[in-house]
């Protein structure tokens, strides 16, 4: 199950920025064609160049008009731009990312700039794994910025997250009154938060809801304080303050999410963000934070490949399905279970699982 | 890796009918916890009397005032009720679906009725096969109506549909504006449609939308009939007209999606749905669809399980992390690759992946 080498053709067309190309690259390993492997293996020592930057956030929140601002000036800045829209695609929400799609023609035409929408319902290797290979042929093919945006429904938010450096979620003040049950998952992912939409009326409000909820991570890395002198730290100390203390302590070394506010229909505050996300990569860079990320992201990537060649392996053969075709009567009367068939079928399988 | 033998006192209590270890074995099959594919595999052989009805549809259209209306209504005609309501948690619908909850408490105090909420997100084997496995134990335990409800977004509707025997799209007026661009996705799982909140202005409009889909249905059926004596069918032919005389000719042999209308807050049209429910199960059975669905699980239900062993044989050995960790910086560096890596550690985790 070695790859061959890939198209030599298509690599060379690739360094010589063919678009045409780019295109074929990106269909090929999206859709994990025959020699996908090959190709990604190829383009590896490529990647790294490119800042990653996702972008998600509730329906309507105006993920694509802030996608298509941030992608306008950075053009702007001299610099190229490479959009992976991703759409977790269900047959209730594809309607509204389809009108967004539509809403991003003003950058489309733009040779600087390379759209791509991700539509991979039920794909085997996931919104995940898909978004992050369409990624590094964007980055290996010099894209200065690459701008990974999703609704946040299901789990693609956290697909998004997993796949970039720096993470932006957008929220609308219509979103105050949900954001009290959104803390855990929105703490997890987000490095940036953007109140967009912000000349509607409650945009104070979730923006001190946000920083509400930023001082109370604070709080919680406070319960490991252990008393000091017989005085309870946790008493006596702000949360909100102490985080940001600690970041105005030293710049590079901690993180506290800053909440900004946009209106991007506008192009309003699109100029904070670009610098919200400038100062995002410096820390990245000064704490070990971003060579963490990666190596997490190297890591990710190893085992959904591993993954991926286990179950080609094992699915793709007649043999194993014929096998299963045979047992499934005795599944339905009950002398066999799927766990006593998955055991037969993983110690008959060795020669598929192991071979090189 | 062979499993040791269940728990024989939650066996002999699961058997007694005691609620306490019916919530214990869902707990353990939920959350994978060691003994889990014991438990399951127990039960196994107690499957399949119960009916496992899917319920999806977009957020707000009533999905849980729907659920909770059948489990009143199949609870005064004698018969008991399971719930599974999955939540695919996400940091922006979380709050939504916490409201659905408190809404069925009407139902919730009946000991005929068992719920369960799932909300298991990013885990290993994904919605779909703790859907399933939770859908066993209910079944195992004796619950005469199963049913699955969950929110349509990510891919949480597929995964339900796979897991029902009927699966039932809610949609209201509202929904009218997205029709076509759903049409793919609720052909492919909806075996009922229901307009809820019918007294609403649209009605009329979303279920002449959804029969005129189903038309098309037909019609493309009928792109598969020759011209027939120089006459081309397809054009003296109206598709629904096709469609709604192969139902009639042959009840129990195809199945026409059927579009109810309901006021589910009034109690409104269940009755209508309940009757639409039976006769497919009669179709299902007739057909031999019933059978041809339940194999498909089975047959699911292997690929989850051998894939979960292969994912524990391999990622929680110690030996293979620290592997990978040993070539991350050849893989930051280039020389290697996460294709060359992947290979090298398939090549030598052969008395992993093989041991019974």
């Amino acid at each position: 199950m070695t790859s061959a080498a890939p198209d030599a053709r298509l690599i060379a067309d690739f360094d010589a920025r063919r678009p045409a190309a780019l295109a074929r690259a990106i269909s090929i390993v999206e859709n994990q064609r025959t020699g996908f492997d090959a190709v990604l293996g190829v383009l590896h020592p490529r990647i790294g160049r490119a800042r990653r930057i996702g972008i998600t956030g509730p329906p309507g929140a105006g993920k694509s008009t802030v996608t298509t601002q941030l992608a306008t000036a950075y053009r702007e800045a001299g610099l190229t731009v490479g959009i992976v829209a991703v759409d977790p695609t269900s047959p209730f929400t594809g309607g509204a990312l389809l009108g967004d799609r539509i809403r991003m023609e003003s950058v489309a035409l733009d040779p600087g700039v390379y759209i791509r929408s991700l539509a991979t319902r039920g794909s085997l290797g996931g919104l995940s794994s898909a978004t992050r290979a369409v990624a590094d042929v964007l980055d290996a093919y010099g894209f200065d910025r690459i701008l990974m945006e999703t609704v946040g429904v299901g789990q693609s938010e956290l697909d998004i997250a997993r796949s970039a450096d720096t993470t932006v979620v957008i929220l609308v003040p219509e979103s105050g009154d949900s954001i009290q049950t959104l803390k855990a998952g929105l703490m997890e992912i987000a490095d940036i938060f953007v109140v967009n939409k912000a000349d509607r009326p409650g945009a104070d409000r979730i923006r001190t809801d946000i920083e509400l909820m930023l001082g109370m991570r604070a709080g919680e890395a406070l319960r490991n304080v252990p008393a000091h002198h017989g005085v309870d730290l946790k008493k006596i100390m702000n949360p909100a303050r102490v985080a940001r203390e600690a970041a105005a302590s030293d710049q590079t070394q901690t993180w506290t999410p800053p909440v900004l506010r946009t209106v991007a229909a506008k192009g309003e505050g699109i100029g904070d963000l670009i610098t919200a996300l400038d100062r995002h990569v410096r820390y990245l860079e000064a704490s070990g934070e971003l060579r963490r990320r990666r190596r997490q992201r190297l890591r990710e990537q190893v085992i959904d490949v591993t993954e991926h060649k286990l179950r080609q392996r094992l699915w793709r053969d007649d043999g194993t399905n014929a096998y299963i075709d045979s047992v499934l009567s005795a599944m339905e009367s009950g002398t066999e279970t799927p766990f006593t068939v998955a055991d037969a079928l993983l110690g008959r399988s060795g020669h598929l699982l192991t071979r090189t």
